[in-house]
């Protein structure tokens, strides 16, 4: 196959540029003989690594000093038991936003630990837009309040930051993170699993104010403990190196690019391609609420479902991978994340145009 | 640096055809126009590489029918808390045996959960050797038995299997695993980090028996759970597809040099080169009692230790890396993993001889 655009929700499409630097650095990084996979993480030439993809992606998102940053393991599923164990202490109650599949996730594991109010819920709409905060019923004695900011499966994103008082605000960032600037300083706790704007699968990242480090109850692993990884830089364990690496590298693009306020002028432009595509046509739709359409995954059906196969067939036949909807909502999903560029955009809806002009 | 031999503890040496493999096929995997990175691990392709990987692993190990095999996260220190939370039940008590420092750490954890019995350390010796099976205090009430079967920084290792009846036996394997032909029937679990002799960290496999799966205690995080990870065929959330894909090239490596028989005569060879050297010496020291000297990492000393650095500095200069020892026991290591060749070790053993000739 010569050239493909793809569309996967995650792990999913990396910047060329990386893929091709790391391929030039596998066998030899910087004349130090080793493949970065080789390093001991304690090395010089890892822990310079490690570094400087931290202060790299502190200045992409202009994260304050009070926070800390850490290189984890374990994908979002790890955090949504690591948040609870830390961040309960004496509480009983926390507030969830239920805005989807992912917030679901995250709802049902928390609920092993304590009592989960739901703040708002979207469920009865079929997760097809994000409750506004005059919805949202908070508890003043919530231990938290979390959400999740980017439905990857949903396709329902906020594009707005919860007023929650002094209550930690927790955010699920997993599939918009990187996607466009970010106040820090409103969360308590931001984390994302890297395998769709970051990197490999595999890393995971956290940005924690300082005061919420240090709460873990009795019966946490050490592992989900967030102040045993802080208090070591995140070399508690032995951290997964390459794939910190290639985020590094993905981080240094960004900044060559102009940072996440070109990302999210790029992001803006590719969405707008193709929800204006959807919106003119009568022979595609998107099923979610205009304020709520992710910059990043795109869900969009056929008005003839029973097209569904031939679409999919054809549509990678031209090169264009991984539009298949996810099982639980079906129909198609186009993952139009940062390393996207707007000629895939373009080429999958030329594509639309024309599988509607035979098939329409 | 033309050529150099890296000596590192872990993440560690990898087989330089498997890199070379993975650098050719980093833009594009089998034609399919996407790195391994870029691929959902729920697409066939990747779905293919997982499996295919297992299938070998099980082949080399000869794992039986009633184990599952699981790509997991976190690393031994994962582990350390999952194995009680997973196997205590309605126990109260568990037995381990201290070899060293990795030991320790196991034992730390599992003492946040439960009643730890000492059954044997070698602590008062300073980690010189690992006690007999006729020094094991072992429990009947035991939940299970666990050791560390080769200590990475101490270079103790254990070439017996221990006898404990139907009391499950778990086994941390992790600087030793695929060095030497195992029989799994006789453990209830064994892990290991992939650092070492596996691929890139970040990757931890278990291999369980079915009967310890299915007991976690109620507040286990569900990332810590072994059935759920058993029952999702290691795909609960998204695996580290990148180290899969390499530990895959790595199996597939093994197999073709003839697998563990062929390894454990390769790395005896290379074991006793090493050793041999050592003990015909009185200029390097080996601390470590004879039966228990470990194939894959081993410390030894300077009899002046004023000249480590000294020998650190020129070691290096010859392309001789990572030969420092552990902080906590200083001195020097050189671990010598599957992928290291036999040259590598002559290379070592003719520097320390030139070493000694110039300052002994």
């Amino acid at each position: 196959m010569t050239h493909i655009y793809n569309f996967s929700a995650g792990p999913a499409v990396l910047p060329k540029e990386v893929l091709i630097q790391a391929r030039d650095e596998m066998l030899d990084w910087h004349g130090s003989g080793m493949s970065i996979m080789e390093m001991s993480h304690r090395g010089k030439e890892f822990m310079a690594i490690a570094a400087e993809a931290e202060a790299d992606f502190r200045e992409l998102l202009a994260i304050p000093a009070n926070y800390k940053v850490l290189f984890l393991q374990g994908g979002a599923h790890a955090q949504f038991s690591m948040v609870p164990l830390n961040l309960l202490r004496d509480k009983k109650t926390v507030d969830y936003v239920d805005t989807g599949i992912w917030s679901r996730k995250a709802i049902d594991e928390a609920a092993k630990y304590c009592q989960v109010n739901i703040a708002a819920s979207s469920a009865a709409d079929h997760y097809t837009y994000a409750p506004t905060q005059d919805e949202w019923q908070l508890n003043k004695n919530a231990a938290y309040v979390h959400y999740t900011s980017n439905e990857t499966i949903g396709g329902v994103e906020m594009f707005w930051t919860p007023e929650v008082s002094d209550v930690p605000l927790v955010a699920d960032m997993s599939s918009h993170i990187l996607s466009r600037p970010i106040d820090v300083s409103k969360f308590g706790i931001i984390y994302a699993g890297a395998q769709k704007n970051i990197g490999p699968a595999g890393l995971t990242i956290v940005i924690i104010r300082d005061d919420l480090i240090g709460h873990a109850s009795s019966y946490t692993p050490s592992m989900f403990d967030y102040k045993i990884h802080a208090d070591n830089g995140s070399m508690y364990n032995t951290p997964p190196t390459y794939g910190i690496y290639i985020a590094g590298l993905v981080f240094k693009g960004l900044k060559a690019k102009g940072g996440l306020a070109a990302m999210e002028q790029a992001n803006i432009a590719k969405a707008e391609l193709l929800y204006g595509y959807l919106d003119s046509s009568d022979f595609y739709s998107s099923p979610i609420a205009v304020e709520n359409r992710s910059r990043m995954n795109v869900p969009f059906t056929l008005k003839d479902a029973s097209l569904d196969e031939l679409f999919l067939k054809e549509s990678h036949q031209q090169g264009l991978l991984q539009l298949k909807g996810h099982k639980l909502v079906g129909g198609m999903r186009a993952s139009i994340y940062n390393a996207m560029p707007i000629e895939g955009v373009q080429a999958l809806v030329d594509f639309m145009q024309e599988f509607k002009r035979v098939h329409g």
